[in-house]
């Protein structure tokens, strides 16, 4: 079986002038949209499959999540069933299946998806259950993308990673504190869903109380995960709020400027340099793009200026 | 002075495995759309700006050469005028602003382009003309991706790249002749500006009576250039011809299945898989896609199904 470094598709990284012109700063773009199953998920989800020892995989994820652990259970051999609600958009039903997985659709009316997903763990009894962000399998995935970023040797002012669950930040700063390094890295969230900069203002974990509803779908997390907690608690340089028009204008520029199509998720991280634009003026900044899954419509709307 | 491998940027290969599912077949994409300036038009451009000892520039282009050109004169220390028609879209006037040329805006009722960019350069008279594809220069330039395509050691049955003036395919032609390497190497024209597939069945150089006005509007030449020409018809295998529904459909692919943003003549590769299917099947292939820069309204109208 690869090692998650020989199956992992390196992050491709892109200058763009035009962007940098733009923005006002020298910004350099590390995209997971070209990771095998076009995000960086696809990490989190092989690391987890190379080290359970169970035969079969179960998680509930409606978006990238979902498609990462099919195709990492396709290329390890492991069974995989992904919980997904009955009115899911049928391309990303598409997308799961097109990768190899078994999908279970439920009326979320009915039954809730973690109840299923232990239902259905307790049917098969040597299932694991997946978690999209809070488990230190997933972290440890994670990080890779870090220990790439480090390698770079390039010296940024400031890497910018935007921010749902907190699965990806927790990972890169695990991977820049295990080196010793002190690169200040900042969160991107949208404003809608700040739970993680109101987690830091406060000291604690704050819950949403309901799922945001955000155009950055990759984001509608109720809260951060208690494992990623601890490592942004102590380690993140700040956590910046993005407006919705900024997180469409991301998308716009990355679009018009660095010919990057990008899902609104991916897109927080120029859209918190738009949205801030003082905090970055002439400095050299690594943005995080995570990941490029868009439904044509959605993509199709955030182009109209 | 940075020598061309210097300066371009390699291009980038991307494995799509959803796109190979649905093509039948086993394709890797060969991405120009990150090249400097969008398209690999950057290598020709960068090529003729090192190897021309004036320090003055003029090209008529309303497309990717005129940005190329800028921001390849702009690397270089030379003075570059492009020659736009005054009535051209406002966002690439300004982008070949952005990477530093003069724009000269014309009316072509007036003045045809060739007919000013003579003009231009009889009152400098120490400017070098540039041909965005009929010259050995941009060949050369352009072999440096031929250059790429060889050293990834991968074991294509065949290469597919688009044709416009057919600077792209002479180049790449080019390489491989040069190292003895025989895979076939076929174009990929719009079905709507099929002069090379008429060169080719002639045995003569054909040249469209109009401006051929498909949705690929880097294929909207009247001919091959002569320099092209004489390197196609020695070495190419076969032209396909793609109809203007297929380029739509392989914008759209390379959106949903690769997370790749194309401009309608990048497409044309994915688009002859589509057109000609049983070509394909179950082969290795490499497609290049040339460019990504389009507008966003045009670019919205090909996602629609």
């Amino acid at each position: 079986m690869r090692s998650l470094q020989e199956a992992v598709r390196p992050t491709t990284i892109i200058e763009a002038p035009r962007l940098s012109k733009r923005l006002g700063a020298d910004v350099v773009i590390a995209s997971e949209t070209f990771q095998l199953t076009g995000s960086f998920k696809f990490r989190a989800a092989y690391n987890v499959a190379i080290n359970v020892p169970h035969p079969r995989i179960i998680a509930a994820s409606s978006g990238n999540f979902g498609q990462a652990l099919a195709y990492a259970c396709q290329l390890t051999g492991k069974r995989c069933t992904v919980v997904m609600p009955h009115n899911s958009a049928a391309v990303k039903v598409a997308a799961v299946r097109d990768y190899g997985a078994t999908v279970d659709l439920i009326n979320t009316h009915e039954i809730s998806r973690s109840a299923r997903v232990q239902q259905l763990a307790r049917e098969s009894g040597e299932a694991y259950i997946a978690s999209a962000y809070d488990d230190p399998l997933v972290i440890a995935g994670n990080s890779s993308l870090g220990d790439e970023l480090l390698t770079l040797g390039r010296g940024f002012d400031r890497i910018v990673v935007p921010v749902g669950g907190g699965g990806l930040l927790g990972g890169i700063l695990q991977s820049f504190a295990r080196a010793g390094n002190k690169t200040a890295i900042v969160g991107a969230e949208p404003a809608l869903a700040n739970d993680a900069a109101r987690s830091i203002a406060q000291g604690e974990l704050i819950v949403n109380e309901h799922e945001p509803q955000t155009i950055a779908d990759g984001a509608r997390t109720v809260s951060l995960g208690h494992h990623n907690w601890a490592i942004i608690r102590d380690h993140v340089s700040g956590i910046l709020e993005v407006p919705e028009e900024q997180i469409r204008e991301g998308v716009r520029q990355l679009f018009t400027l660095a010919n990057l199509k990008v899902e609104p998720t991916g897109a927080l991280t120029i859209g918190a340099l738009l949205a801030q634009p003082e905090q970055f003026r002439g400095k050299a900044i690594c943005c995080v793009v995570s990941g490029g899954n868009v439904d044509p419509g959605v993509y199709r709307e955030c182009l109209i200026d």
